[in-house]
């Protein structure tokens, strides 16, 4: 299976990067790093490392468009170390405790420590990007970094905007687009950009494969927003009413503070807790929240494929690519 | 002069790079990084801005090994904001509420959004040090990019060092070079190193002085160790004594600590407090500390000048580049 020995692959690449920053004297600094990425500690193991679907998605659509995924692996590295660098930060941000079942590394190691930890992978991802020069032109391999870096600024937008909405009162709609375009819509984005550009893809199929991943990624935010509101706890292995806990400005809270119903009255009396939640989730749904966020992820979802099919994904990494996008946009947890 | 040429320049071009992290909805981020830059805000100005010293060094070395400054400037740009994000997490880190007389990122607007705006300089950085293309080759820039990613690994390196030492009572004076390799000497090597990659200087001429970087780096932190205990407090402007009253690990105290002396006992016994600070000071000076980091910062500085010289750096540019190498290497405050 072409997934398995991507992943497999995609595994020895991190690995071999996230070595980099061990070394004499170092070896809790790499330990930190190997914890967060799910190969040591307690709870190790793939529960513990995350789907790599932002890696799967470099190599598929680098496959998919016709060239040899092997070569993009520095890539595919890459996108999966700022992946993991943000998460490390946000977990400081947010002040989770947990990630994935597993103490966060602010938790273990303390915040002066993390906040380097996600330097570190930060520094690791921008430097394994540039190995795409063993196998690619500088041409390319130039223009894969200046997606990459252009990408963070963007992760870092949307992370700004993320937690300035948490103190701000008077938001409407339209501010959730900036913000999930940047937190989600620019990494997935990039993914499946980079992944043609190493394949040296036409620039009509990078552009749509570059829409492919954006749609993707707002269609996959759009049904975390449902699954966090109204989700099966169960499923997802959390409270499925955590986000109106949390206080997230999803977009169905957004929609609902903007019709200034019930729903929105109820949040402006302060922090909402797990009692009032089943029947605040039911209210919200009948404010129409739920009808409006499906109908745009289903918008999303459909641009996604349409998307996709202009881009002309073949071969098996075409199937294969069709089929894990299927399974992103149809997920219950 | 060209100092001031350059100066001004290098505050153009960083300018130029901290805009493109503004925008819509984006303002208060830019300010954010415009106040921690020195641009916006109270107290505002060239006191507010630091020395530029790092892009500095880029642009005398270009200049000096030949080749028009103008064309580092993305370079000089890069390290400054490299610099500068460290500076930001650094504060978090060390907790520090002042930076160059005025209140740090996180006292302002929260560890959470510090931690961010540290992220968005460090991603402005690797988008600034990829303009290099624009009037270099590809084969140059992913060069000069490749040493600023490696620096910035080894800066986290050097920073995991520091914060692990805090805790850790049996430090021997070994401890003390990989972390200020990490933290002071990678950068400055990185500057020179840079400068000349970016001249496509010969290679032994690159190497030399990517050597002064590293030794002019090393001797600027001996020196700094030295003031920080020895210090005139009216030139430094901050208390003499601070590094013993903050625990510091410098090269003095570590000396100190392994001669098992009167002031390792004293230091054994927890925090100093400000009416002991002169009388410990002299004990550790009694004790050869002050002698023995003289002394190693006397060899740093000849190796730098020997380097330097090894180098060849020519025109106006090679004399203000040894004229900034004595201005920092025999520096009092």
């Amino acid at each position: 299976m072409i997934l398995d020995e991507m992943l497999s692959a995609v595994e020895e690449e991190l690995k071999r990067a996230v070595q980099q920053a061990g070394g004499n004297d170092l070896a809790e600094l790499h330990y930190m790093l190997a914890y967060h990425m799910g190969w040591e500690g307690e709870g190790a193991g793939p529960e513990a490392s995350g789907k790599r679907i932002r890696p799967l998605l470099v190599l598929l659509t680098c496959a998919a468009a016709g060239n040899d995924w092997h070569r993009a692996l520095p890539a595919a590295a890459a996108v999966e170390l700022v992946h993991n660098f943000s998460l490390i930060h946000d977990d400081i941000q947010d002040n989770s405790p947990l990630r994935r079942g597993r103490e966060t590394v602010w938790k273990r190691w303390g915040v002066p420590q993390a906040i380097n930890a996600g330097d570190t992978l930060f520094s690791l991802a921008q430097l394994t990007i540039l190995r795409l020069a063993e196998t690619a032109s500088p041409e390319v391999s130039l223009r894969a970094a200046q997606v990459l870096h252009e990408t963070c600024l963007q992760l870092t937008q949307g992370q700004y905007l993320d937690l300035a909405y948490e103190s701000r009162g008077n938001l409407s709609i339209e501010a959730y687009w900036p913000m999930v375009t940047g937190k989600t819509g620019a990494l997935l984005s990039a993914c499946t950009r980079i992944g043609a550009i190493v394949a040296c893809a036409p620039e009509d199929v990078i552009q749509a494969y570059a829409r492919f991943g954006l749609s993707l990624g707002l269609a996959f935010q759009l049904q975390d927003d449902l699954l966090g509101i109204w989700g099966d706890a169960e499923l997802t292995g959390k409270s499925a009413e955590s986000d109106l806990i949390s206080g997230k400005k999803s977009l169905p809270v957004l929609y609902g503070l903007e019709r200034q119903g019930p729903f929105a009255r109820r949040w402006s009396q302060g922090n909402i807790r797990s009692h009032e939640v089943r029947e605040l989730a039911e209210q919200l749904k009948n404010e129409g929240a739920y009808d409006y966020t499906r109908e745009l992820a289903n918008q999303h979802t459909t641009r996604a494929l349409e998307c996709l099919e202009q881009a002309r994904p073949s071969g098996e990494a075409g199937e294969a690519l069709i089929g894990l996008a299927r399974r992103l946009l149809s997920r219950k947890a």
